[in-house]
C-alpha cells in the first residue's frame, strides 16, 4: 500500500493525497450520516490526465476506487464501505468551464462543476441549463451524471441522461475515452455515452462532459390548486398539458398533511387558501412569449379545471415573490419530515396513468403493516415520480419505527413491482438498494449487467459493492 | 445446415421459412439496389417467443443472423453479406400494438409495426407520436430504434433514442429481455436500453419497445425564407428559438441549387417568391394555442429578421395545402437528385455553430478535388445535420463520376472530423461505413466497442460484418 500512496504522491502531488483522519473524514461519511466508510487514502487529481495516472496506478496496485463528487447522494454511492481497502477519488479539483458555445447551444464542463455554478455561467451565456435539484448549491455535474439525476425540471426537459451530448471519461484501465462532441445526431456506434450515465461511477470515471443549453423564458408563473384526490391531479395534468404543451414545466402533488408538516415547521410559510384541501398541485409556466401570456394560459386552464370541477381552488402567483413562496411549500416538506422525526423514504416512480390506483392500494398495505403511521406522499406527478414517505406514528419512538423499515420497504417496493414500477425513480441504486434490487430486476436484465461491468471493469475494482 | 433449417421449420412453421429464390430476393437486396446477398434462408417468426427460438437455433449451429425490418436503411445494415451462410430474420409479422395508454402518454408496439401506422394509432388516441422521415410508409419501428432514426421532428422531441421508454430484446443466447416499463423515471442500473438502440442488430434483436407520446399540437403553421448564406440561417434559428421556444417543430436548409434541381424534376412545384436567393429556410411551428397564434409568432419573427437584414424575403402558408406544398419543396430534393443522375452522398453532423464555416471550407476542398461538381447541400440546420451531397460536373458520365466516390468520401469526412462532426448523423454505420468509422473513431471508444460486442455476442452471429 505504501508503494501505491508513493505513485499516487508522485503522479497528482503529495498535497493531494490525504491520508491523515482530519482530513479525510468529510469524504468517509455519507450527507444524511448513515454510514462511515475507511479508505487508505483520498485522492484529489486536478485534471483528467492525473485521473487516468490513479486509475492506471489502481489497475496496477489492485486497489479499489470510489469516485466522488459533491457526496450528496441518498444511496450510499460515494463513500466507501468499511474494508478500508479502496482509495477515494476525489474530483471536486476538476472545476473548469472549458467551453460555452451559444449558438451550438452547448457547454463544455469537467465532472467537479458545481451545479449552481453551471446554471450561473449558462444564464451569463443568455441561456438555460434546466437541471435543478435541492442539492444543487453542492453536487457537482459528474455525480449528477453518475446517477443520471432528476430533480423539477424533468418534466420539459428529462433527466440528466437527455441533457448530456457528449463525455469525457477515464475507462477502468486508465484510457481517456474522449467524446466531448457537441452534436445532436451522431449514429456511428454503440451508445457509449449512456452507458457510463447512470453507471455510478461503476463502469469508469466521467471526468467531463458536453451539456446542453436552452433559449431562456421570457417569463415562468407558477400556481397552487387545492383538489380532492390524485386521480383529480392525473386530469389536470392532461388538461395542462393539452392547453400549454411544453410550456408546462412544473407539476408538482402534494398531500395535506406534506403542506401541514411544512406550516408547523415552518411557522413563516402558510397556505393560500380559506380552507384545507386533502391535495395540491403546484403547475410551473415557462412561456418564451411574455408574463401576461403565460397568466392568460394559467387562467384558462384554471377556469376549465374549475368548471370541470377537478379543483376546488386556485391561486396563480402573482409577484416573483408569491412564486418563490409556492415553490418553497413544496422545497421545504423534505427538511419539515426531518424536523418532525425520522421517516422512511421511497423514491419510486410508476406509470402516471396508475399513480391514484399505486397510492390507494400501497397506502392501505402500509398502514396493515405499520397501523397509524403518517404517509408523507409528494413528488414529481409529471413525471411518475413519488417521494412516498412515510413517518411514525404520533408517539411512536424512532428506533421502534425504523425498526420496521425492512418490513414496510418490502410492502411499499413490492406494490410498485405490481405497478410496472421503479424502486429507485431519481436517487440511483448506491450500496443501499444494490441487493433489494435483485428481488425485482429480471434475471436477464442482472446478466447483462454483470456481463458488462464484468467486461469492462474485469477486476472490479470502479466503485465495488455499488448497483452490482 | 439442413437440420438447422428442419429445427427452425419446427419452430416456427415451414411456411415461414422462405428458401425459394423467389420468395427470398425481396430481402436479399438493399432498398438502393446498390448490394445484393444471399442467405440460407429468410425465416419469419410471429413473436418474440418464436424470435427466441430462431436465436437459440442459430447459437446451436453457429448461424449467422440479420435481423430485417422494413429493408429501407441507407448503409446496408439489414441484407446479409455475399457468403451464403447467413439467416435473415424478417420481423415484420410482429406487428401488433399491444397498448395505447393516453394518460401516461405511452404506446407499446412490437418491432415490425410500420412507422406510419403507430404515427395513425397515436393520433386516434387523441396523441402525437413525433417521429417522422421519408420512409414511414415502409419501415418499420424496429428498425427505427436499431438504428436510432433521426427525421424532420428532431429538433423539437429528439432522435428516435429521445423517444423510447422500455424495450423487450431477445438477446445473442436467444433470451428474452422484457424490459417494457413505461416509466419516466429509472435510475435501477445500466441503461441496458439506450445500448441496443442505435446497435443495428449486433447486440441482439428488439422485438418491441414502449414509445413516448406527445399532446398533439393544435396548429402547424410552416413558412421560408429566403436569405443568402448559412450563416445568417444560423443566425435566423437563434431568433426563432428564442422567441418560439420549444414551439420550433422544423428548421430546413436548403441551397438554390437543391430547389432548382426539384422545380426542374417536378415542373408542377414553384418557389413562392418573384427571384431567386442564395440560400432558403423551412421553419415550422406546432402551436398548442391556435393557428393565429403560431402566425403571430411567425410575423414577429420574420418581421425582426427582415429588419436585421438577416432575411431577404418570407412567406408564411396560409393553408394546408400552402404548407404542405412547401414541405414538398423539402422532401423532393432527393428524388429530384435522383432523377438529374448519381450522387454521392453524405449524411454528416457538425456543431450548429460552426456549419456555415463547415459548408464554405468543405465547398473549397470538394471542388478541388472535383472541379465543376455541383453541391446539393440541404438538411436539419437546427440539429446539425446536413445531407452534404454531390452531384457530378454537367456532362461528365455517371460512371466517372461514381469513380472518385473515394477520394470525394475522403475530402468531405476528414473536413467533417475537423470540424469535430459525425460522417454519420442519422443513417448508421451498417456495412457501408463500418471500416471507414475507424478512421474517425478513437481506438478507446472502438475498443470499448468491440469489448462490449464480445461480450454479448461472443460468437459474433448477431448482424456480423455490421458496425464494428
Amino acid at each position: 500500500m505504501n508503494q501505491f500512496l508513493q505513485a499516487c504522491r508522485a503522479a497528482i502531488g503529495a498535497a493531494h493525497v490525504l491520508t491523515e483522519t482530519h482530513d479525510t473524514a468529510g469524504y468517509l461519511t455519507d450527507q444524511r450520516g448513515r454510514f462511515t466508510g475507511r479508505a487508505v487514502a483520498v485522492l484529489r487529481p486536478a485534471d483528467s490526465a492525473e485521473v487516468a495516472a490513479i486509475v492506471k496506478l489502481c489497475d496496477r496496485h489492485r486497489v479499489p476506487l470510489v469516485p466522488q463528487g459533491g457526496n450528496t447522494g441518498l444511496v450510499l454511492g460515494s463513500v466507501p464501505d468499511r474494508q478500508g481497502n479502496a482509495a477515494v477519488l476525489s474530483l471536486k479539483r476538476l472545476n473548469r468551464v472549458r467551453a460555452v458555445d451559444p449558438v451550438n447551444n452547448t457547454m463544455t464542463v469537467e465532472a467537479g462543476c458545481i451545479l449552481q455554478h453551471i446554471q450561473q455561467e449558462a444564464a451569463a451565456a443568455g441561456r438555460l441549463f434546466p437541471l435543478s435539484l435541492a442539492a444543487e448549491g453542492s453536487c457537482t455535474i459528474g455525480g449528477n451524471l453518475s446517477t443520471n439525476a432528476g430533480g423539477t425540471g424533468v418534466l420539459r426537459y428529462g433527466n440528466t441522461r437527455e441533457l448530456c451530448l457528449g463525455l469525457e471519461v477515464v475507462t477502468a484501465q486508465g484510457e481517456v475515452m474522449s467524446s466531448l462532441r457537441g452534436l445532436r445526431k451522431d449514429n456511428t456506434g454503440y451508445d457509449l455515452r449512456d452507458l457510463f450515465i447512470g453507471a455510478e461511477g461503476t463502469l469508469g470515471v466521467i471526468t467531463a462532459a458536453v451539456l446542453k443549453l436552452f433559449p431562456q423564458p421570457r417569463a415562468q408563473v407558477t400556481a397552487l390548486a387545492a383538489l380532492k384526490t390524485p386521480a383529480q391531479a392525473l386530469q389536470l395534468l392532461n388538461l395542462a398539458q393539452s392547453r400549454c404543451g411544453p410550456a408546462l414545466t412544473g407539476f408538482e402533488l402534494m398531500s395535506d398533511f406534506c403542506l401541514q408538516l411544512v406550516c408547523k415547521h415552518f411557522p413563516d410559510q402558510r397556505l393560500p387558501f380559506a380552507q384545507r384541501h386533502a391535495q395540491y398541485v403546484l403547475l410551473e409556466l415557462s412561456d418564451s412569449e411574455s408574463e401576461e401570456h403565460a397568466r392568460a394560459m394559467f387562467e384558462e386552464v384554471i377556469g376549465n379545471a374549475l368548471e370541470q370541477q377537478l379543483i376546488d381552488d386556485a391561486v396563480i402567483a402573482s409577484s416573483i415573490a408569491q412564486s418563490k413562496a409556492l415553490w418553497q411549500l413544496r422545497e421545504n416538506i423534505s427538511m419539515a419530515q426531518a424536523h418532525e422525526g425520522k421517516n422512511i423514504k421511497h423514491d419510486i416512480s410508476v406509470p402516471i396513468s396508475r399513480i391514484a390506483e399505486f397510492i390507494e392500494a400501497t397506502d392501505t398495505l402500509v398502514q396493515q403493516a405499520s397501523p397509524a403511521c403518517r404517509m408523507v406522499t409528494f413528488g414529481h406527478l409529471g413525471d411518475g415520480n413519488l417521494h412516498y414517505n412515510v413517518s411514525p406514528p404520533l408517539g411512536m419512538a424512532d428506533t421502534d419505527f425504523i425498526g420496521q423499515q425492512h418490513a414496510i420497504n418490502l410492502v411499499v417496493h413490492d406494490s410498485v413491482d405490481r405497478f410496472g414500477g421503479s424502486i429507485s425513480a431519481e436517487h440511483g441504486l448506491g450500496a443501499l438498494k444494490r441487493d433489494e434490487i435483485t428481488r425485482y430486476k429480471s434475471p436477464v436484465e442482472l446478466k447483462l449487467m454483470r456481463t458488462i461491468k464484468t467486461a469492462l471493469d474485469p477486476h472490479n475494482l470502479m466503485n465495488p459493492g455499488k448497483v452490482i
